[in-house]
């Protein structure tokens, strides 16, 4: 049985990756760690997360059994450091922090404010998103999970396929999303309850650290240069979801048949659910699920794509497990789908 | 004393009105109909909202008090048979449908899918933004009221006055309002709390009534076509406020110095604040209040404005005072500033 | 494999249940009924619950699978006349109206205004609070699950044990609700977003069906006559949860040392949990499990006792999957932990 | 024109004073101190506060004006040294804290956790609830404001008048409010919104600091001893609002007809209103109002009395304007009522 060990394992993504594994049919879940929380039982740190054996949070610096799969939730910074004592310990890793995902090094110092340390392992790791990699996550060994904006959007665009190239490269992601997307933590002011309440705003506007990564893997693999993205992320008076809406410029006023082309490019993917119109799609369709909805509606030479997922499932912790299936030669969809 | 007629005031803005009104130095409400609350009083109807004289609601047939102001806040369809009769009778007549205030008549009759019975009628009404038409409104007889969503995006493009030269006409907005201002009735299964709470989606995607009125109105008096708009509506699980982002493209890179020019022409307005960043603008700032916040920000080929306003304030009652207030020849921040 | 079909599975609690079911590694449900839903598919109704098999909604009278138990979450005039049909038919029923709780008649029908016309069959149905009567839900044919606010306050009550003997019998229960508990119906306007939303209230004080309930069930056993009940439910807005606020008094002042007893009498029960003090009670701490927490203090007199549940899951479909468990021989937790 | 001054005017009551004041006929706001926010103007602060003069923030041991009436808005600590200051120089105060309030200084400290430094001047407070005090009020020179919790609890207690005779003393308050209304602040983990949404919870159970008040206020004049008080405040996932539920038992059986003697006790009192049932009593229906609506249920030996306020205006400035109207010898609704 496969053995898995959750380094910071206290945080939103965390509890959320708990509660997956509890009841998965196969792993094991054998080592959790929070600088914070060491000597507390999972039950006492999250009483509504029933577990089968009841595990004490231990330090970050503690042994890790050996053979475990390492999922990595901590901040920049920390898996800069503990990316490459897990990978060289030979431990499958996936990491859920940013670091691993650009390839473009002054893009990942600019965006992040922070001097990579390691940045030859980037080649080494598979971007998470299976619906783009699958083959490369099958038995990967380092795998990048992708940010959940990211997902949201990577997603909606790489589908569309050859449409890409009827296009112009200036693309809108306006995006919303509840607190737990937001990185919202406890301490922070902007995310206290009458900051949050009855308000909305957006924020980190054309500044997020997600928009270059939506650039370079939203056109991979197409043979098309990366496309300009502007991205404007917004906070929802919710714990969970986000939904993008997303607005292309066609070159010519021609019917693209968008909704077919998304069709035939998701057929068999067991977690997008093309929606038949975009009214349809809302958070409450996903939340706590593993899927991505996409609708879209082309009027002239627009053409505005709505998408949601759960910022938790198949934008951490379910993409994550996805990941983890794959790279242990499981079912893709175990755990995830009934 | 100017005596006020609320025809319609059962809704969320007549009741918004009713709070104005009750606390202006000035006015006196001396009539107020609704057909579903007929023989109700204020205080029963409105018990969060004290009243100097807690008039009695009647039938929208009821006989009207001469020279009273009228406030017209009725569906679409009575309107245009009641707005006439008003007008006919010499009433100062300010109306809140959507029925006069698109000159397209084609247009409206798409859009309102509905026959316009009174169409000579639109000429004669102002349309009531008064920082757009401040003196035709002074004095006026008849005016329309613009709609919440479309005063919020009108209003931002209206003020980049020369700017808009240098912009391509395709402007996208991406709007979120609050329940009361996504037109939201308790009889509507799509708002109810469960529907509605912990939950986020587009409505009208490209489809919603006023579209055409931002079309019509933000590029007027500047001697351009009207620009092409796209308008995206969203629900959020909130009460009350509008927050919009609009997508703006210019023609050159070069850097507009657009914050400058928004303070310079909203200089002087009472009701205009521009924000030194569009991170700054929320939805808590202009509850309540009869202020549209405006923050921009440009990067490159991209303008991104924020702007912010209370739907049933600046969107709706509070905008119909300020004009009530330009019609009757007194201070226009009377009842609305201290 | 046993199977499972719900008579009634389009409201609140029956999407609970397939949630449930969806999960669970023995039971299949092989046939839904729902008047209103009839033709459409699990995946269309609830897009969020991906279920292992997509089934479609049938109609009541639609033949249903033999020897399937049959769980019957229907209207309490509906379930009087379904209820003998299936029994009748053979089928094991567990049945979430609230007519075969009673054993007053004349209780019952003032409560609920409904003239019983099955009112033999109370006597044959097992009282489904496993805590209570687990040995009679073993392998029992007909069981009647009990109401969301009755669980939270008659546990509470129960597992006080030889307590009961020193407190007084007027009891107050003080409890409050989430919408999906209050019994909300999207076209209830009382359930209206802005009916709820930044709201709260009382209802059907002193006047809830709930009420005869709790006082036949709390001291069952006890060899105590039936309490006095004074039950009093508010609505909260938020969507899932049930708090009790219980306040007992005392015949002397002596400390009863009531946590030691709460956690003899509760020792073993899988889906109790005693906190250390009522303070640490929340919802979030139960919601999406089958748990119930109870905490308490004395002072004096005073016995306050804190209990809270999901009345989706412990407060109904959990507590009925922890029911069917016991009537199948399986083990009582089974789908309900990991 | 009488000038006010507010000393600690950053948190939730100063603002909601600082609204109310906006607006008021005849008070002028002269001084304004946070030691947080000194040197911020007050339309930096609270932008959603349109104030005729834009005060600047002073430091609070900056000179107050000379002859203005201070409200004192301070934690307890500040206020025990900051009150004799301001009374010393012959200002006309309010105080907002909790420690001239309790005429028993045993419970004081105990309640507190403080050593009072000035409990002399607690007999020269006048406690400001006007519907017990008026007389002692008009005109005063110290008033000591309640607390949101208590004017809720006493104000429905206080308006039984001789019905308080015929109720055991023992009193249950069972009270939940809004997170203005618990004390939150923004630096308080459990005011996070990940802690308050979807969320409900008891707190300070039989331990909170309004219980002496309570006991202290409820039956003053009545010739009763203090009555027995058991208070239970519970956090509301909203922002603002109180609603308490009351339980009281009478000594017979008899109908006391409490509605009659609410009413007939509360005549002419222009910001109390008994409601014909308690079930129409709802947060939504004071809000943003400076009323208290009480309803009242009795069945047998017990009454049941729901109330509900907004907290922070007939629960904290609202009743504070109140009772500076009367300390001034103005009309006691003045910039309360329209």
């Amino acid at each position: 049985m496969p053995e898995i060990s959750i380094i910071g394992a206290g945080g939103f993504t965390g509890k959320e990756l708990l509660g997956l594994l509890a009841r998965h049919p196969k792993y094991k879940t054998v080592h959790l760690t929070s600088d914070k929380l060491a000597g507390k039982k999972i039950s006492e740190v999250f009483p509504d997360l029933p577990f089968p054996e009841d595990l004490v949070f231990k330090k970050h610096e503690d042994q890790v059994p050996k053979g475990s799969l390492v999922v990595l939730a901590v901040p920049n910074e920390a898996s800069l450091t503990l990316a490459p004592r897990f990978l060289n310990a030979g431990h499958k890793l996936i990491d859920l922090s940013g670091v691993y995902r650009l390839h473009d090094r002054e893009a990942f110092e600019k965006t992040y404010k922070l001097t990579h340390t390691n940045f030859e392992l980037v080649n080494q790791a598979v971007f998470g998103i299976p619906e783009l990699f699958r083959e490369k996550l099958k038995g990967a060994n380092f795998v990048s999970n992708p940010g959940c904006y990211s997902t949201s959007v990577i997603l909606a665009l790489y589908l569309l396929g050859d449409i890409r190239k009827k296009i112009r490269s200036r693309i809108i992601a306006d995006c919303k999303s509840g607190v737990s997307g937001a990185g919202g933590r406890v301490e922070d002011g902007g995310f206290s309850f009458t900051g949050v309440h009855e308000n909305f705003r957006a924020y980190k506007i054309l500044a997020h650290q997600h928009e270059p990564e939506i650039q370079e893997y939203s056109y991979v693999g197409s043979g098309l240069p990366q496309p300009e993205i502007l991205f404007v992320p917004h906070l929802l008076p919710l714990y969970r979801g986000i939904l993008s809406t997303i607005y292309l410029e066609t070159e010519a006023t021609e019917d693209l048949d968008v909704l077919a082309t998304l069709r035939k490019n998701s057929s068999g993917e067991p977690f997008v659910r093309i929606r038949e119109t975009p009214e349809e799609i809302d958070l409450s369709k996903v939340v706590h699920t593993n899927f991505l909805d996409i609708g879209v509606r082309q009027r002239g030479r627009t053409i505005t794509i709505v998408s949601a997922l759960d910022n938790l499932v198949k934008g951490a912790a379910g993409q994550a497990l996805q990941n983890i299936n794959l790279m242990l030669g499981e079912k893709e969809t175990l755990g995830l789908l009934p």
